[in-house]
């Protein structure tokens, strides 16, 4: 019993191949985890265990997938990035989208209880992630995308904290709160923090400040040694060598993936990482 | 501090609407599942458990979105069909596959444990999925789509049965059952399960001969007062009004998800379940 | 000297195939056409040797595209329709689309003498047009897609017919006459063509009242022996043998290509030529 | 009598908005040339009329869209390249290749008679042009790509030449003649030339061993002031003042725009001619 039939019906799915040489960010977002947080009782502002929990799943996607050269994460959200040069499924856009979020689910669920482990699962309301593929022509604007959402990251966390300390500790009804920062500017909120609560806003935990960046170790540079930007243009006829490729990729595989909560809007975070926008492995760090 | 200066990379994200009017079908395929099964030693040629874990990560998926109106799957394959009047996330495609893909493998993970007591996830070798969203113009197109994952369903189990039964049953080693098999028709390994074996294929169970079918459930159609096809043509100026509308959502929740494994190629079993093609409920089965 | 080094360039050439089984319509408009119409005196509110023109370069695309199974047109746009079965250029969107508006451009240019042979083209003002390929599922779809150019044609030439009466018979300025049609309906702008200048708008031509259509002419069906629709669904796996294919080409470059202005939103004007929406030719009219 | 009833038509319309900060290049291709060259007898290998009528076409448009900043052309076809900074029509796709290929070949026919004074164009055998549009990254992409069609223009060029010199002078019949060239190198067919024709193959016209390049004309840069290539980057947030870019839109009207024929593999050609892969215009040529 052949299927020729019925195979006709393959010509219907289009070729979603993205643009050669560019970069690929693929953005997760929590699905609904506004209920998802009432549901399970995050803690307000930030609820350290809810981000770790990111965070861990996100450095098993990074483990998973070796041609992701650095992610970050704020919130429920996390960027996976992949240089120009990567080929990964053909570069098809659903099939990065998908597998990213699918990866960083399964994490997500399994390593679940290690985070929050008085607060189990209760079907049907697990967490889930949708996400997209977007391609950004040139590393300005990837910077620039990276620095978005690190600013991002800033204000939201600013307006979060003053908000939920005026709640929280301050007494005030959500309305009078809301209503009370709208308008306001970063130092009315810094302000507010310190005045009425005596809190300094400089002193809170970075992961909570800067987001969180994924990549891989190596030796990093010395910044003032540190002459050109990597070289932009084209990764398409990279003359590496087989040999030179399976190299990488055992460099790729031993690099430790680290986590850290670090300004990723200066240079100084690139030009000590040079790995990162090259797309090619630096040195393991040697032992002491 | 305004994010405006970066904000501009917002316009790197290209739309990816798909069609209007047209069915959109979102398939979903394990990852790396040949290494999966073996890790965690799945039963040749079929095991059932992983085949009811998939039904009942697909049935709750099902549950979660209720645009969605019938499901099929096989193997470690599933397809979730959503109407032509569906408006879901504004029909964008890499939402509608990340959601549906993430959702999957949530309830998957978090059901593993269930579906395999004694065989507990190792990560950091979880089981994931891609996916993708393709869209069909008429009916004609998605049934036959439907058929041919049927079709596909049965050549595959026919195959594995007999190949796995000359490997487990018969002694042969895996590369002497390949040599045999191949080449030979339907007809062909009837026989040698036949001759060989002692196993009529037709016995076999449905689940594995058919693949499951995934619907919500209402009062069946005498198939013999059947008269009509579908009315097909245009779902986007329909006349339902919001108090119709919201009258459907609440029949869509209240309808039992069932799972089946039944001959969908054929026209029974469309024409005794008009709701699946007309995208509008039918009665619930009245209580005995 | 070989160019391979260079070659890889072609890969950022991305596929643009149109959903399989759709119809295509291509809508050309002219470019910058209000500046050309003063430019070449265009005649206020229709001139007829410039509607002429365009229906002359139409039907020259007709003929060139036997794929093509109607069009229409207005004022300075026209639409072009292509079956679902049609495999045209792989039914690439950017081939398609350019090569009817170069196409149509080619003959405008060429003919513009013959309809306005005391005008000739004055460099660099020479019109040109541009286009977009859009797909449509069903039938209904494309109908409905006739119908509102068909109805716009009849609004916009009310509207003007009106406009330009007041102004050059009924000596108002332009502001005048805009500010007294705004917020008028049909019946007001009969009436005001009626009562103040004795124009019956129904003895307008049809030509200025319904547009022009374009066909290939066959035998016409007698309307009342109609019974159904053209079959609507899947014109994928078409079982037109290679002679009969060959036929259908031969009968479509021997039938007429007309020009029409009757109305396409009934169904009397579909149902009497149902080889438009069929895909397949009709028969030849018999001489008498 | 309001169109809202078929107004959702438009829905069907989908958004091609090309990627931002890329190139644009636009190629046309004549379509059915062959034939064509045949009817109207274009001479063999090159007819300098065809070659200057493409020039004075793709002249036309350089001056028509001043967003466009080098076009390229061989034979029956010519790319058309707009600026990474470039919003024309917004960056659709289909509206930039259709305005392309339509302007084009407007002035083709329009000039016909210009250049073919004794060969009137015969209808419906007009020419007419496809195009696309295809994005590139970065300038190595974009200069990669007009090196190809350069490489390719000197490979078919020397091809044509004596394959036509083998047949024309040598007596050769078309199939001696393409077997003979089957399998030869650049310097097989230089010697073919020289010692059976005494051609030397580098005294040839440069049009037809380098192809045309259209450009607007500003200052030339002393090649050995050079010391930067362009900024690369993003152009996306030009802090290009209103009364700037106005001044740019004069600079480009004002500046002439000329065809060349020569190298624009090596470097030199865009180093003295910065203002190409800028973006900016440069200084008008001051008068003598």
């Amino acid at each position: 019993m052949a299927n020729s039939k019925y195979e006709y019906v393959k010509a219907f799915e289009q070729p979603d191949v993205l643009l050669p040489n560019t970069w690929i960010v693929v953005r997760i977002d929590g699905r609904g985890f506004h209920k998802l947080t009432d549901r399970y009782q995050f803690k307000k502002p930030n609820d350290r265990r809810a981000l770790d929990l990111m965070n861990a799943a996100a450095v098993e996607v990074m483990k998973d997938l070796s041609d992701l050269c650095i992610a970050y994460g704020v919130s429920d959200e996390y960027s996976f990035v992949f240089h120009p040069s990567c080929q990964l499924f053909e570069r098809r856009s659903a099939k990065l989208a998908t597998t990213i979020a699918s990866t960083f689910t399964a994490h997500y669920v399994f390593l679940w209880g290690t985070y929050f482990p008085d607060t189990p699962l209760q079907p049907p309301y697990l967490p889930s992630f949708d996400g997209r593929a977007v391609t950004y022509p040139c590393i300005k604007n990837l910077r620039d995308y990276m620095s978005w959402r690190q600013v991002d990251c800033h204000i939201n966390n600013l307006y979060n904290m003053t908000f939920w300390t005026m709640v929280l500790q301050g007494g005030m009804s959500n309305t009078d709160a809301e209503l009370e920062l709208k308008g306001t500017v970063s130092s009315d909120k810094n302000e507010i923090l310190f005045k009425r609560f005596g809190i300094n806003y400089n002193n809170e935990e970075e992961i909570y400040k800067k987001g969180s960046v994924i990549y891989r170790q190596y030796q990093l540079d010395d910044v003032k040694s540190k002459s050109v930007t990597p070289d932009e243009g084209n990764y398409m006829q990279e003359t590496t060598s087989k040999s030179q490729q399976e190299k990488f990729r055992k460099l790729r595989r031993k690099a430790q993936v680290v986590v850290d909560h670090v300004d990723i809007i200066k240079d100084e975070f690139w030009d000590r990482r040079p790995w990162i926008l090259s797309g090619k492995p630096g040195k393991l760090p040697t032992e002491a």
